[in-house]
């Protein structure tokens, strides 16, 4: 979560939503972080957990990434959500809770649905005061 | 429909599954084309739309597409429809309804959810029997 908090700090220095997100392999290993890309290059779908999902593919040389986790410092949207589903991610750590915008413990409950294919292992709010200090001082300083 | 057809055909001569995705502008110029590919490159996200939504947003400079519709052969699942949303696309035609994996009219039905933030106007089935056929015939060729 250390590292997934320093790339959260780095994409707010160039102007993006501070969330940062690590994959970690089955021996521990960090094998792909990102932060948010969604202004620069233009990315509708360029959150962070989407960004190192395909990082950690490319790693892996596969798109399924059973013995992964991944670690990001905000609970993740119905998008990432079901793109860690589809990656068959084994844990999926977060920090901050998205009341809003969260996918997993609120709002549609991605993981809980019927129709969910792949459910990882959930762990929320590590490191959340961290986590959510940053967001909310890149929001204070925008309004 | 037909471009986005044309697409999931060229998706199942590579082995992927057979769904295409076109973005088109406010003038009803078609911007973006993509099918599925998430096996080559590995990507658990590379789904048409997905793929279809990054390069209009690179075409127009942009991540909110806002005066753009997607029009899709299958029914998105929460991934893609939550990408539709953050990319703000004015209307989603989709082909065939997907009761397992669909997230529009089946399962989590992301637009009906209470914190969804931007709601296209949706058209599904278009081209129903077309778009069903070509995923029909591919499964039933790996089966």
């Amino acid at each position: 979560m250390a590292i997934a908090l320093e790339q959260a700090r780095r994409a707010a220095t160039v102007g993006e939503v501070p969330v940062g997100a690590v994959v970690v392999d089955a021996a521990g290993r960090v094998i792909a972080r990102a932060h948010n890309r969604v202004e620069s290059p233009p990315d509708p779908a360029g959150h962070a957990e989407i960004l190192a999902l395909r990082a950690a593919a490319e790693v892996l040389g596969s798109p399924r990434l059973t013995e992964c986790d991944l670690v990001v410092t905000l609970e993740p949207c119905a998008m990432c959500a079901q793109a860690i589903a589809h990656a068959r991610i084994r844990r999926l750590v977060f920090g901050a809770y998205d009341p809003k915008g969260g996918a997993v413990e609120h709002g549609p409950r991605l993981f809980s649905q019927p129709t969910c294919h792949h459910r990882p292992e959930v762990v929320g709010g590590v490191e959340e005061t961290a986590a959510s200090a940053l967001l909310k001082a890149f929001f204070a300083a925008r309004r």
